[in-house]
């Protein structure tokens, strides 16, 4: 669909910079895709759109990557039944994503020149825009493993013998008790994040990518989030979510390299999934009319943190530990036993942490005029049944705040670790091209 | 709802630059509510996040304001059928409108003061945001004037006395050839439409607002849009809609003062609708799968311009008018007689221009995994009887381009001048308030 023929290549840059002429190959050559040079910006220069982070790396981007503002994510079902057509797949999204997260066109044949009888390889909405620190995160479900069973329970079916390559981790969640799902809005055999600081670049990415997959794998669902809910990054600011608190004050850090090998990757015993990681998604609609009619301070007890600061409600300011012993006017504890921030502390937890990489959202409203708003949880774990599940069965059990809250989607993907640096293959002008010889994301699972 | 009483106020500005403190006064004494010294910042101010635009003057912002890169847009029903609820809704939805649109929280008691025992003013979410340049644009439907006809045809019912004042261009748009329209995406009683360059601000003006109309009006449908589709202002960037065209060469501009005043602002003979204007939009679907496979030279020919550049096929540059009589080989015109671009041309309306202010949209997908995408049209105009049905029914009947269109939402709002400067009282800490006695949107309706 893409090939990589030696005809006039054009990149968004050179859209940008030379005025859609042809002469691509100079600003192409400065790119950072599988160099150990490649810029890493940090968000301060992401956040103006103008930076690039590198596609190639021990670990898929997308993950420590500080947050940018905005999340398109799409779920995808296999249409296929071939496993070559499958590994096809995945190489020409790597193909495709090395080009975008760096600034590049989908193809060689950008919107802008020929051949003018067939279809432009990209799709052309992103063309003046900069590259907007796009990151591109492909996961794989358990769907694609094992199938899915059937409603009497009889077991999926392995379309593509890779039932024993089913990573430990990648359990069905289990059934929690704020649960509502809808199967339109849950699980996928495969599932991309792209995160941009504009959201016509994270869109353009996941229209080319699906685009690309036409034939072999349709979209299952999608979502489109706005306003991080999560910091990344110690220099990143704490964001509010819709309950207009201030969220992920605790977070895993990118600057945490000891917690994230604890918290975040999967360790080198686990086999082609060594580096990786696990994204749960929880589409958390957040009934934001009845939270609005609550009182400051019963919104303070449900969290155990101040609206303005987010200091926890035992004193100090935002970074202040919570203290849960500490006790109040006739020895009632000043964070309440069932407030969020004790019963998602990690204490209450065996020390588990999670990356949390969660956005905003707002999709319309329903038949009462009540806005279907809420919070697109997006957490990187090493481990679900660890560093999640048991998390959130004590959460949806306990936790106060549940009453404002219903979880209408689910997934749950392993991530498998990036393409190492440099070994990509490079094209003519420098771009990058994914052969049957050069790494491409997942290969390890095929091998 | 939202009293204004002596007691501590903060605003955005003051939780950002004071640590949450309450010594907001000096801050506010700055702001532009209603001052003729009210900062208006160009375009490139606005898009870092920290410029505010006067909510008062002769016409309503976010008009000819340079167009912001975000939408947020709701459609509201009336639940009340007492004139003075109506009147006293718009007067507290003028009052939160002035407060956001210069950086202020919804009320005085933000998220971060008290009472502790009643619920904040202001939801919280935009706490830490800077205003973004914030604007809230008001709209009236044709069914506040003279309620919604059964469908058998019986006539709607006068709930607030205003039949008599039914603006002359507010009439029931005809069916279109490519309209396939939802009721539950199309008109409504009242419309609010808030653009900024942070979603987050935009969604938080609408929730504060749709919170301060319960139980008076309800949300009816709503719009969120990215990747502003139109410039409006000769310092901006062309943008690209989802065709990966640029849209919006031609558009009127703020600039063109003359044109504003012949195609855009109802004429002072118009009574209390003088210098207010007419906001119609459409929910446009795209086929964008099949847009996706049509080769180059179809999609530029079906658009009649250059897909890099944005040029007209008769020649030249972007700017460059487009030449419709220009002939190629065979004699063909080089634009073709069923493009866009020449069916759209003022030259075939009588030289009727609008001012376009869309935006990209995507809401998820169907169930075929194609995505719900496209451009929600907004545009502005003088008189929709002269400046839009004509264009949409000749574009609807014999654009070549309607193949891939599908119009699944509508509404026509009648939208008021705007509140003078000046008028708006000012409360004891310089902030507006609108009172009995003070203007607020849409005052001369009623008067």
């Amino acid at each position: 669909m893409h090939d990589e023929t030696d005809g006039p290549r054009l990149s968004r840059r050179a859209v940008l910079g030379l005025g859609g002429g042809l002469a691509a190959a100079g600003v192409v050559a400065g790119l950072g895709v599988g160099r150990a040079t490649a810029t890493a910006p940090g968000p301060a220069v992401a956040s103006t759109g103008t930076g690039t982070y590198p596609f190639t790396g021990v670990h898929q981007a997308g993950i420590v990557t500080p947050a940018q503002d905005r999340l398109y994510l799409a779920a995808f079902d296999l249409t296929t039944t071939s496993r070559d057509e499958l590994v096809e797949l995945l190489r020409r999204w790597t193909t495709i994503a090395a080009r975008l997260t760096q600034g590049l066109s989908a193809g060689p044949f950008g919107p802008a020149s020929g051949p003018y009888d067939a279809p432009p390889d990209d799709t052309g909405e992103a063309a003046d825009l900069p590259p907007a620190g796009l990151t591109i995160t492909f996961g794989l479900g358990r769907s694609m493993f094992v199938g899915t069973p059937g409603p009497d329970g009889t077991p999926g079916e392995d379309r593509f013998g890779l039932a024993d390559r089913l990573p430990d981790g990648l359990v069905a969640l289990p059934h929690f008790a704020a649960d509502d799902l809808d199967p339109a809005r849950s699980d996928g055999d495969l599932v991309v994040q792209a995160c941009a600081d504009d959201p016509q670049v994270a869109v353009h990415a996941i229209r080319n990518l699906s685009r690309a997959a036409f034939g072999s794998a349709t979209i299952r669902w999608t979502q489109l989030g706005y306003g991080r809910t999560s910091s990344t990054s110690t220099a990143q600011r704490t964001p509010r979510n819709l309950f207009g608190f201030k969220d992920g004050t605790a977070n895993v850090k990118a600057e945490e390299t000891d917690a994230l090998d604890e918290h975040v990757w999967v360790p080198a015993s686990a086999g082609w999934l060594a580096g990786g990681s696990y994204l749960v998604a929880r589409r958390i609609r957040m009934r934001i009319e009845t939270w609005d009619r609550t009182s400051l301070r019963e919104q303070e007890n449900l969290v155990g943190r101040t609206k303005g600061e987010g200091a926890p409600l035992s004193g100090g300011t935002e970074f202040t530990e919570p203290d849960f012993t500490a006790q109040g006017r006739g020895g009632a504890p000043l964070i309440a036993v069932d407030s969020h921030v004790r019963l998602a502390h990690p204490s209450s937890h065996d020390g588990a942490r999670m990356l949390r990489r969660g956005y905003n959202f707002t999709d319309g409203n329903d038949a009462l005029g009540r806005l279907d708003a809420g919070l697109f949880f997006v957490a990187f774990v090493r481990d679900p049944r660890t560093h999640y599940i048991p998390v959130q069965a004590a959460l949806s059990r306990d936790d106060v705040l549940m009453e404002y809250l219903t979880h209408t989607g689910s997934g749950l993907f392993a991530v498998p670790p990036g393409v190492p640096d440099g070994s990509l293959v490079t094209g003519a002008d420098g771009t990058p091209v994914t052969t049957a010889d050069s790494p491409f994301v997942g290969q390890q699972l095929f091998a």
